[in-house]
């Protein structure tokens, strides 16, 4: 689907980043060209799958005779030792892309399942887990999956598919009022908007003019209690600001609809996962 | 230098990237296209500093007339509320670039920083700290100048410039060295042969042959002893497999030359980095 | 700002385009190497200007050294002889980006010309004339900014930055409540959802289920004055199909939200710009 | 054929312009993976077909299993209702592609059947309709092959194919005769040289200079009598400026040899073409 | 000039070509970020300069405030020891640009060098030297100005800026006379049309139906007199085949108009070219 | 293999560079769009082969159902007149790809045969003739491989997969001791260091400081000899600077380790190479 003509140039690219100019020297001056081999991917750790697509498009690209086999698909939970895919193809095409596939899925399989265990601490509560634009270069739309492959909703992709209006986008219009109208004069009506407040007073203020979110930057959950209160569903209010995953549950409790979460793209541990050969 | 020629189009994609089809709606539509701003990127914790050019070239894609005083170089230490650099330029442009900068500046201090805490369990003995290929798509030369950055020193940046013989290449060439061998055939004066060995028996022939560097993989602090004891300067000896920041001081003080850490580019936590505006 | 950075691929392709393999012949025959000169972009026509950053971007890109004065900006009303720009450049530039620049702005200042008369129809209304996705391959973002200019609204830039559920859409699913749940399972909290209709009985089911804009595909004044009753400001209204400009007054006084013309970008007059060296 | 090669770059990039960062989200959300499809591409009115290769590629480079079946090629007279093409793939393919597909098609269809009107226009003469340089950007080839298929004839498909001298370059050389030398000193043998005339005067020492086609700008019916009459065969003449559908048959029976129509390429009004699921 | 916008793909992606992933590491090793330097291009050896935009380039996209004078300007004739520019940059900049500047050079003055040896044997004659498409991928238009700037003259660029009916195309075409008719039938008014012939009926043919040149295929000296004479100037004559140095004089003595040689831009010797640092 | 990702970027961008905006006029005029042929490619003089991936896939690209048959590969001696390989596949893709095909086979086979000559010179001895960096620009990585299938070495691939310090880095330095000091302390365990030296005052310092491999710059045969017997064996040693196919015995049979050739690539002689159709 149209999955391969966006991720093809990205796989493309980081094979190529690990080729150079002059290719796999150690495996082109070992292994010889028409040697078949079969080889799976496991799990070291138990986690969430992700990555699949990348994975095997890394394996296509250098061997387009790969017959490949997925036992675990992209949003499966794996335990330690289960196997994710088997890859009959090319040694050579094995030994060549082995890293970039295991590259690409490390980080999104830990993606998915940081994801799901923030997703489970909040799981009895109506809040859902969002990621942010705190994303790796070039990686942001394959990223984004992997959050929801873990159970989370997708914040928006960059910068022109929403309106965020942020402090110093206050700053420049003067008020949250005129900041409003500007973008209502500019974008569509597909557009929605979201505006970032820290006071109460702020609020109060966003309330009246009618945005379709509300971000809460860094408040306690005191802050935040009032807000939805006051708030009383007259806009969606998203909770942003040091998230930790021991946190999420009390703010999840205060009633806010989302909770942003950068630390799933922005510091993850990749997912233990290996490549053996049969 | 040839550093922007390298960085630019990465750079450049990662802006396309969170700009989209339409560009910066909310910074479009609410700043006016000339107003100027002043803003200071600042480190919110401890660690070493790096990726700004990287950070520059986001702002000066957008404003070429951008103004950058850099106070912490690439390398430099520092603290919680330090002022890393200031840019004078407009204020779309801030706006619009800043995540990308932050991201490329996260993730680079972050890698910098925690080589640096690695380097500091060896520093007392002749081991340096090495990374690996296990790094982000697209990101390679980036991350592997941040691991310089903290101290550690680089291995093989792709497929092309090093050879390394693993187990995968021994199975198909039928043993140690009929595999070197062939290498040997293929490359030419300038390319250093490295060799992956779990065994004594493998470290033996490995040494009779003669090869450049030898990968101790996944062994023992008493195998890693004997290894070094028999190797006696033959060959560089480096340890590879789960190398926790806790583990490397005991490895290090065995004697061997080298440990690489996957971790330090495959699991590290973006240094927390803001940018104020003035 | 951002503009360039995004428009830059653009208007290099097209130069390149017109260049060719050896450049522009003629020109470099003829015309010495530092001879410089001086032109006005001028309209031969009544209309509405746009496309000039990418006209001036032709220029720059073959003399970087280019002095560019716009005397009338994007967004302007011009009458035929007014000059829009000057340029003082290489003649050789002049002579061979003229092209590519006046066919940007042809085409663009057609869209916003085109724009205009189709506002004016309905300015006595709180009807927005909206563009469609069917715009000129690879000039989307510039098309759907001369619609603005022209004093129109956009609808969605793409496939992935709103929801826009169709016939086709409906059939997969099995049903207008089916597709909407999927879609909201699968889209975050910042993506608008739109559902085209071409029934009353559909549209009963699209208020019930709710969602942010609903489309009344070719549907007559009745029934389109029977769909802005019932839904009772429930949803924005948008009405397409046959939407020629001498109709867009009847159906905005139907009382419509947005009326959406495909014809703004796939069948527009260039407006009539010529370039005169001085 | 060589065909692919030259237009993959464009649709492959036309697609992405509509797939952005995501995807096509609506139809992701909905439709099964693995949901087959058939549909139809139908005339809505009469036309000349053109654009097939365009659409075809759209559909194959999201399902490379696609299998079209084309009824009416490249160059055919449809009627309403015709049946031009017939597409079996995967749903989401299909619902993806749609509009790309379309956008091409419509817009060279357009100005097949723009070309057939002029074309018919002066069929009792020896005159051919040739087109301009006055294209849509990056989209000349395939615009060019579109008048081909309406019956016109291709001028020069860009700066470095043939020489055009203008009344600028003249101003730069100084006269004819110099502008003229100078491009046979720098041009090779392969190499048709045009030289745009206003006067009778200039007409005169095109003659006697002796250039391949002499392109009269602008003037009156009875300034190219007089031309034919004076070049005698001696020259090919092309007749340009204002030239109306209502206007190519007085022109043509004039006995000029060519008449270029900018508005064949840049006013062209979209074929009324759409997508039928069956 | 357009020059810059056709040239810099190249340069670019031949310093990145050098540079690889990792940049020049022994000048970034050793040599101060800061550091200036000044060096001179020099001819080792006697002969025509060309490629000067090219090696300028490189300097200019490693440090764009190099200063670069040029003494020697491209076509001039250089003696052993002349210097052709002087350059001064930041020393990391010469030092990991020097290779690339070189190599466009010495392959570029190498062919202007030798043109001009063959334009020199037959510069008593009316014949004129031209070029082939035997040239090195993606140097093309390089090479071919290269030619210019040594006296000879360009055959076609591509595939598309002209036609030339070989043997091949007569045996798909079923004769010289239906293969003209069908080019005719399908390019532009612009387009020259060149037939390849092999014997003397072939030549009465073309002769008969009318083309723009012939060119004889590896014709002896008799065969080709006698074509002069039956051809009368109805066509340019093209000598082809085996045609070297020794042996071009008497083939112009013949009357052809031109000859073409391969050998300029495929079996081409650099010309000696060093820079030195002052 | 990893071979095509390499390679047809560069095969594509050669097709381009001959199809141009319009493709092969010729061809698409005269041969039917499904007729299909067959050819072959032979020698028209002794050789070696190389590139025959680059030419199969230049006619794959235009035709991806041809069948291609090699009868000598790649390293290959053959005789003037055998048959390289065998290619059916449509017409048109034959005559449009051919002369792509025939540029890298002539230019790389030329480079094996060349190679092979000096090889020969030097089998009774232990040397090795390796290739330099000035290769043609684009073609590095092709250029190489032609080299080792002539039975040569490769040196480094470009500026960042070894290090070689060269004179004018001296100078910046202050020193060889300095200099090395600097690349150890920035380069990684697998990066090789070469040092160029023009005396024996030099090459004490070098081998004092130790490096891997010490560069012998325009040495005289009794100057090389002393540095033989002076290093004995602790580095390896590359003689370098007019190494002539004449004078290549003399310096082998001197005991250095490698000859470094630039004309290898530089100014090499295309192999004549030809293609038959059947």
């Amino acid at each position: 689907m149209s999955n391969r003509l966006l991720l093809e140039p990205l796989v493309r690219a980081t094979l190529l980043e690990d080729l150079g100019r002059a290719g796999d020297l150690t495996t082109d001056a070992i292994v010889p060209l028409d040697q078949q081999a079969t080889a799976e991917i496991r799990a070291r750790v138990d986690g969430i799958v992700a990555g699949i697509d990348a994975a095997q498009l890394a394996f296509l690209l250098l061997d387009p005779q790969s017959i490949i086999t997925v036992t675990h698909h992209d949003g499966s939970r794996v335990c330690a030792g289960d196997t994710i895919m088997r890859i009959q193809c090319k040694a050579r095409a094995l030994l060549s892309a082995e890293r970039t596939a295991l590259n690409f899925m490390g980080r999104l399989c830990g993606i998915a399942t940081l994801t799901a265990e923030y997703v489970r601490e909040v799981a009895h509560t109506k809040t859902a887990i969002v990621c942010t634009r705190k994303t790796t270069p070039c990686m942001r739309f394959l990223e984004k999956e992997a959050v929801r492959l873990g159970g989370g909703k997708n914040h928006r992709f960059g910068l022109d598919d929403a309106v965020l209006i942020k402090d110093n986008h206050l700053v420049a219009a003067g008020g949250i009022t005129t900041a409003v109208e500007r973008v209502r004069a500019y974008v569509g009506h597909l557009v929605k908007i979201e505006l970032e407040v820290d006071t109460y007073k702020q609020l109060e203020e966003a309330l009246a003019i009618g945005v379709d979110i509300i971000l809460l930057d860094n408040m306690s959950l005191d802050e935040m209690q009032s807000a939805v209160a006051l708030t009383a569903d007259r806009a969606l209010l998203e909770a942003s600001g040091s998230m930790q995953l021991s946190r999420v549950r009390s703010v999840a409790e205060v009633g806010v609809d989302l909770i942003s979460v950068g630390s799933l793209t922005h510091s993850v541990r990749n997912l233990d996962i290996g490549l053996d050969f049969l």
